[in-house]
């Protein structure tokens, strides 16, 4: 069946279908909004395995780009991919004192191999209780431990040095309470594990990847970010240090988005990593391991997506430019059909990722809806009077512009405005950060600006755990980082009246 | 330290070297010969979780070849990808009842989500009973039924249907006896699982899939394979047929190199997932399940590889040519630099993967070596004196052939000599294995090949399990496939003597 649509009315139908509401607005429930988001782009969803997600095809597309541009950068700079066991034996685990004792109580531990016919029940199975492991396995929350263990055996000399690997794969931490890509049980990440001679060089590689996960957020998935070193409390359970990227979302909140920690001495020593020096010594290796994960899809949507739906980078979107006909009747579906073939072909050749979209049995005003609910960058509408004119009508998803273009260049015009969007994107999340980074110098007024306005507080603070310890108890805030950029400034601690040396930025966060 | 090297004795030192066996021949033991070349090639290793393995960056660079390739494939053919759980509650898992008791012996479960410190020794961590899952969790040995149980949620009408859709996970099946690639308990593998609103379509897609598995292993990794379909205690636990794909290992040995299933409705009765059809009835859905796993590793290995080690088709070759400079002196190395640095650029820009291998602290007779081990396809010497003859020597990995070719053409020689060695490897291997299947009308001489030569049996067979059961007992031979392009001949069980209309494949395998 095919709906009768006069083009002159397109702009009002379409119009009356977008103010229909579908998503509860940012501003009257934010967390809300996203939840929703996340189900009507059909990104993922909840599993029958609590905190587990299903992440959906469109979901997954947005993921594989992510991950194919990061192993690009991975590969460029020296890296390559391995693949070490879903499982760590308890042993190994707890071998890193401190790394153990931070994830132990978000581990899923495998006890038994083997299932049964349950004897009460031919229809059920039950553990096979003579099936019990001599040792537990945890199912990895982090492979530190298990690549440690590998990595004794891989190094002798400093002729084995560095070792540059990366790893993509599931991990497992149990969560209370999980939430669509931002906190689940099993997530999807890279894992990159660094083995070096000296302790500069381990340094360099913790801090070029900080540096490269820094690029990637901003020049390709168009998210502003600050690098920067967590506190000691905030560190990776067995780093000596945790350089991180911090975003800020809409609602003010800032999401760590990846993090590169600089692991000292501590994981060698726990499994006895010696190598043998250029001078005939023998030393322990320098480690560093880093990651980022499908959170990043969390961080997508909370910077940049509105009241309309999901809004997509260009670089991100797995349909970047979708075409509409608007059409009464085969016939003219069939002269739109010819033009839109030739428009795609050219799209598609100057490497842009185009979707026609001729399904008979949606209306166009249901279709522009689904794909700006997705994010789809840019939309062509083209209708029999557009043909006459040879024109097109061309709408941007980041301001919801529209207008009429010539077919004449379309794809050199299509590719700048794509460049723009995404210039556009970053801008746009640069400005608010940048309205969003507040300087405090009393308690009072940190409490002020984190209750009315949020976002980063940038204050000064005297160093100690517990002074951290009670801005957080008080405000709920935390220090996010301590920017690496920033200048040294004296000071007095906006809690405890201490001298400082460097303002920290503190928020709430996810 | 540079050694010093002369040019005309680059051979009989390297021939020299070529002599060092280094690994048991394959007429020996081709087990070990299998085990130690997996080692010696770099491709994976044993890790401290019995039965999982360790896949180092060569062996996974080369199972990355695999991926891309087949998801190119997969998303031609109108695929997507997704992610699903790692973890299947039991409940889940015990629904389809014999996918379920097919898998039950060989489950990973979890059943509990925390550890806590050892009252008894605070360096160790015990798994808290306090952590107990109310319902045990089995590490997905495959999807069907995680998958199964969200399809429901996503199917309504035929509209919705088809859903093709694939994913790239590890999964785990408890193994007693552990091997590199061919049976490990943790591998990788990608599993497609589709659901469709009629049995003719559900048939066609395992079809489709069985024939682009096929299509894959011959013309990407040089593996010829017999098509066929498995007989009834052969099939994957819940489908209504498994078709499958099966490869001859030159031990004579085959190998069931991938799979594709037609599930009929049986996961759809299971999980109660039912459509509207396009006349308004109401249906349970059709479905088919398809997977190739790290195993394929094992296959290129044991088809291809001779006993210097690995050989590879130049498509699964992480590195395509290696060049290598013979020189005496940093001046030498220069000159032999600055013409390699052109020929690596022009090979690069032809889409030809080069690695030049000018490190000082290596001889190039343990590089030649390393390269051989590690299956690089062709090998460029290059040497002062070549320099002035304008020519660089060319070694084949495939046929180990050397010669002297002119450095003017060099890239497109070495692109057709490429393309060569792809052909070559894949009609010796179909060479071989034409040879090794043998037809035999008695029992007798069935088990004289199977003894003295091995390979594939082509005998009639009279379609009971009894007498296959019989057969294996006997033999340890089993029905490998029923060939799908075979021509129906009217015979009698080489067993039983009772009447058969086709022969059958039956051999040893892995």
């Amino acid at each position: 069946m095919c709906f009768i649509f006069l083009h002159n009315n397109i702009n009002k139908i379409c119009a009356k279908l977008y103010v229909k509401k579908k998503l509860t607005s940012r501003s009257k429930d934010f967390s809300k909004w996203y939840n929703e988001l996340v189900i009507l782009a059909d990104l993922a969803e909840n599993s029958a395995v609590r905190g587990c997600m299903v992440i959906k095809p469109y979901g997954y597309a947005i993921w594989e780009k992510i991950q194919s541009e990061l192993d690009k950068m991975f590969k460029a700079t020296g890296h390559q991919n391995a693949y070490f066991p879903l499982f760590v034996p308890k042993s190994l685990f707890e071998a890193e004192e401190k790394n153990a004792e931070g994830f132990a109580k978000e581990c899923a531990v495998v006890t038994h191999y083997r299932l049964k016919t349950d004897p009460d029940n031919e229809s059920k199975l039950v553990v096979d209780p003579d099936a019990k492991l001599e040792e537990e396995l945890v199912v990895r929350p982090t492979s530190e431990a298990i690549i440690w263990n590998t990595y004794k055996n891989w190094i002798q000399s400093y002729r084995d040095l560095p070792i540059l690997i990366n790893q993509w794969a599931n991990v497992v931490r149990w969560e209370m309470r999980p939430r669509l890509f931002l906190r689940t049980a099993e997530f999807l990440w890279q894992e990159g594990h660094t083995a070096h001679a000296s302790k500069a060089e381990a340094l360099e590689e913790t801090i070029l990847i900080n540096g490269l996960y820094a690029d990637f957020l901003e020049n390709f998935m168009a998210i502003p970010v600050v690098q920067g070193l967590k506190s000691e409390s905030e560190r990776f359970a067995g780093a000596e240090e945790t350089y991180c990227i911090e975003a800020l979302m809409q609602d003010g909140k800032a999401l760590q988005a990846g993090t590169s920690h600089f692991l000292g001495q501590n994981f060698a020593k726990a499994f006895d990593v010696k190598f043998a020096t250029k001078s005939g010594g023998l030393e322990y290796v320098w480690a560093s391991s880093w990651g980022v994960s499908t959170r990043l899809m969390g961080a997508l949507i909370m910077t940049h997506s509105d009241d309309n739906g999901l809004v997509l980078p260009p670089n991100l979107a797995p349909i970047q430019v979708v075409i509409i006909p608007i059409y009464k009747g085969l016939e003219q579906l069939e002269a739109i059909n010819e033009v839109v073939n030739e428009i795609k072909a050219q799209l598609e050749a100057d490497g842009i990722s185009v979707k026609y979209d001729n399904r008979d049995n949606f209306k166009p005003g249901h279709k522009f809806n689904d794909y700006e609910s997705k994010g789809v960058p840019l939309r062509i509408a083209i209708g029999p009077r557009d043909l006459e004119k040879n024109v097109v009508e061309l709408a941007r998803r980041d301001t919801l512009e529209k207008k009429f273009v010539p077919l004449d260049g379309l794809s050199d015009l299509i590719q700048a405005t794509l460049d723009e969007i995404q210039t556009n994107l970053f801008n746009n999340a640069l400005k608010f950060r940048e309205k969003h980074i507040t300087k405090v110098d009393s308690f009072d007024e940190f409490q002020s600006v984190l209750l009315e306005k949020g976002g980063f507080i940038s204050a000064h603070w005297d160093g100690t755990p517990e002074t951290e310890e009670a801005i957080k108890k008080q405000t709920k805030a935390t220090i996010r980082c301590i920017p690496l950029n920033d200048i040294p400034s004296k000071g007095r601690c906006v809690y405890s009246g201490k001298p400082s040396f460097q303002r920290v930025l503190f928020a709430k966060s996810y």
